[in-house]
Formats: C-alpha cells, sequence, structure tokens
C-alpha cells in the first residue's frame, strides 16, 4: 500500500462515517455513559462501526485502536487510531463544530490525519511530508508577533485539573492584551485545530488528552506549518501526559512555555 | 407599521448585515480595540452600519441602540436593538457559531427577536404571541426531567467574577451526572440560545451581559416555550445586572435556581 493509497482510503473512511453522523444531527439518537460517565452517542458508534467494517475489508493485517469499541491487531507496526466523533456534547447540542479524527500510526507515530467536520462538509486532511488541505486546497498557518496578538482556543475549562489549570490561566492572562476576557474561544474540540492549520487561531492549549484526540490533529498541524508538544515542549509520543499545545507560529512557542512554565511542572 | 411590517422588516435587516458579514468571514477583517479592550472588527461596524442605514430610512421615528454605533432617537418608545456580530472572537476564529441579534423593544420590552448566523444561513426569529421559528418552520423548547439529564451551556468563563463564578459552578457540578465533566457546551455566545429555543440544548447560564446582548434572546425562547429571567428568577428588564438563565423547560427554573441560590446573591 503506498502512502497515497492510505490517505484516499482514509478520506472514504471520514465519509463513511459522515454517512452515519449527518442522518442523527439534531434529530433522535440515543445515548448512554460510559464507565467514566461521559456521554456516547448512537452516532459515535454507527460512524466507529462504519469505520471499522471497511478497515477489516481493506486493511485486515492493520491495528485498530478506536475510542468506543477498543483496540484490535495490538502487535500490528501500522495502526489507524478512530475518534467518530470528537466533541460529542457538541453533537448533543447541535452544534456543527465537533470532528471525526482518523490517524495513521507506523510505529507508533501519526503519518496520516484527518479532521472532518461532517455537517458544514468541512475537513482537513495531512500525509506526512506533505502540505495539509483543507477540502482539498493547501493551506498554511499564519505568523503570530507576540502573544498579545494571538487567538488562543480551548474546549473546556473541565478538561484542566486545579495544576494544570493554574497553568493555562497563565497562558490565557498573556493573550489578547485584556484582563476580563481575552481573545479566547472555548469550545470546539478537534475544529480548533483545522482552524490553527488554516490560520484563523494561534493557540490552542488542552490537557487531559488521549491518543485518540491528539494523534490526527499532529500531521494536519505540521503539515500546515504549525507545531505541536506537549506542556513541556516534548514531542507528543506514546507516553503523553495527556498535555497539547498547537501553535500556528513555531516562533511562539518559547513564549508560550515560559508563560505555563512556574506550573507547568506540578501536575 | 403592523407588528407583521415589523418583522418583515427584521428579516431583511438581518439579511443585510449576512450579506456585509459573509465576504469577510476567514477572510482579511481590520480590527481593533474598544475602550474595554474588547475586539471589534470590520464585520461587525459594516453589519451594523449596514442595518441602520436601512432602519432610518424605512424607520425614522424609532430609536436605534447598537453595540458599535450607539443610541440615537433616545426619547422613541420604539427602540431596535442591535448586536451586529455576537460572539466576534468566534468570527475572528472562524467558527460559525456567532450571530446577529435583532430586537425590537417597545416602551422597554422585546417584543421581537431575531438570531441569524449568515455562515449556516440559521435564522431564528420570534414576534411576541407568536411561536418561535427556524428558517421559517415553528421550533419548540424540549422537556427536562431533572438537571441531571440537561446540557448546559454557557459562552466563556471569562464572563464570570469570582462571585458570579461560583454561583455557576454550582449548577455546573449539577448537570449531566459527571463530577469531571458534565453534559457542558463552551463557546457559542448567542447560537446557544437557538440552539435552547430548538430543543437541543436545556439550559444557558450568562453573566456580564448588555441589553444587546439579551433583548433578541428574550422573545425568541419564550416564543418556543422556554423562559428566561436573571439569577433570582426575575425578568430582565432595563435594570438587569448582566445575568441571565434561559431554560428549555420552565418547570425546572426552581431546581436552577435553589442550586446556585448561596451565591446568586453576593455578586
Amino acid at each position: 500500500m503506498s502512502p497515497a493509497d492510505d490517505l484516499k482510503l482514509a478520506h472514504g473512511l471520514a465519509d463513511a462515517a459522515g454517512e452515519a453522523i449527518r442522518p442523527l444531527f439534531r434529530g433522535d439518537w440515543s445515548s448512554e455513559r460510559k464507565a467514566d460517565k461521559s456521554p456516547v452517542t448512537e452516532a459515535d458508534k454507527a460512524a466507529e462501526a462504519a469505520i471499522r467494517s471497511i478497515l477489516e475489508a481493506e486493511r485486515p493485517d492493520d491495528g485498530i485502536h478506536g475510542e468506543e469499541y477498543g483496540l484490535s491487531n495490538e502487535s500490528a507496526g501500522r495502526r489507524w487510531v478512530l475518534d467518530p466523533i470528537d466533541g460529542t456534547i457538541s453533537f448533543m447540542a447541535g452544534r456543527p463544530i465537533f470532528g471525526t479524527l482518523i490517524a495513521l500510526l507506523q510505529d507508533g507515530w501519526p503519518v496520516l490525519g484527518i479532521i472532518d467536520q461532517p455537517i458544514a462538509r468541512e475537513r482537513w486532511a495531512a500525509r506526512i511530508g506533505e502540505a495539509t488541505t483543507f477540502n482539498g486546497a493547501p493551506v498554511r498557518t499564519r505568523a503570530c508577533k507576540s502573544l498579545d496578538d494571538a487567538v488562543l482556543a480551548t474546549s473546556s475549562p473541565h478538561y484542566f485539573t486545579p495544576d494544570t489549570a493554574e497553568a493555562y490561566m497563565q497562558l490565557a492572562a498573556a493573550v489578547g492584551g485584556n484582563e476580563r476576557q481575552g481573545t479566547i474561544v472555548y469550545g470546539g474540540d478537534c475544529y480548533n485545530y483545522g482552524l490553527l492549520a488554516s490560520g484563523h487561531i494561534d493557540v490552542v492549549c488542552e490537557a487531559g488528552l488521549a491518543v485518540y484526540d491528539y494523534a490526527a490533529l499532529v500531521p494536519v498541524v505540521e503539515g500546515a506549518g504549525g507545531t505541536v508538544s506537549d506542556w513541556q515542549g516534548n514531542p507528543l509520543d506514546a507516553d503523553s501526559d495527556g498535555t497539547m499545545l498547537a501553535l500556528g507560529d513555531p516562533a511562539r512557542l518559547e513564549d508560550v512555555l515560559e508563560k505555563m512554565a512556574p506550573h507547568a511542572h506540578d501536575h
């Protein structure tokens, strides 16, 4: 299988997930609570099942790690990592800013990533070594001269622990030049990383992420000229602590790490 | 002018605002900081200017109160209250979940409201005494048996003061049955109230709102069967303290007020 074949297949997986999700959006879906009490809906399960059935037919030797249905072919060097709906609560609330995440890991490193928003039909796709595309056209992150000019995004304050919240708040206070409210957007999950790749958001800062939350984001951000790391500036690998920074302008990484440093090592 | 004429005009105002905003979305707009350091873009100003020029021609005797260009015809009994882009930071970040807000106040009370999302072309419209519509079709809020089943929305934790944040956190801890993260969506501004009217969100809880932030929301929520109040359960009038609750199921208002009560009077 060539990398181009894998990317073509990944587009087909995202198409299949979207076809499973669209009829349920703002409709009558059932839901339940997982062991950690986080919600999962019929749409999350239908989308992951649709992706898995294609992968099992087309790439029977590859591993699959999905948020809803777990890990199969654990020893395979190639592993597809799936979050059928990243932003399940946004889906539940009828907001078109959730996404389907599809990544391919080769020996643990993401070499392909897709962020797909099936309602607005917006898709970011990336293959390592090539430019990230948005609906087929190459995109670039934007320059950011100073954190004072930055737009920062994070999904929810509830993803932080008391310690990570302190580090986050140091960063939040440094962007947008407004102590009461900086230029910060909340909510959005994976969608924020797509907008960063397209040059509309400068920094995304999150914690508490699992591999299926971030694997697809890495190629998308890096292929658009941005950088990703954990809160200590280290690459996101299998031992990641779940913290994540994405910057459109890699030149601002040191500034961000410096703002967060008094607290970034506490958690 | 009949109420039907006013509603028809209001749709035209929303159309004009959308025409001003759409070409600038994810484009090259200029921005500046207001006196309170909150950002305002070329799109906010162009949309309000487009609305005002129509109102000045079609309703020369009416008052206008817009977020960007202030108050005119102050003594008029009829006053149009405008927020050309509610959710300016979402607009800046390229997220299609901001909205244009248009309200008509008669002797201080909102009798007509529109929430318009010009990118997704989604519009909630309401006239007092009639059912709220979403893109022309009537909508209803949904029943909510218990706060444990509720989806809660709020735009940003930064809109709270330390005191209002405490009251909010009491409510947040009561929804969704998950201490780490309840079923809570962040971001969204006025868009959340539209989704509440359509039966996808159960509670919106905010503070720090000005009249142009909430005037249009009141008829939209009430016309769909929901209820709005401040954090003490009082109607939102000209002396409002900027706190706001919206509930799709009015039967849950007492539960919400009870959760927030130990802190709701502190601010």
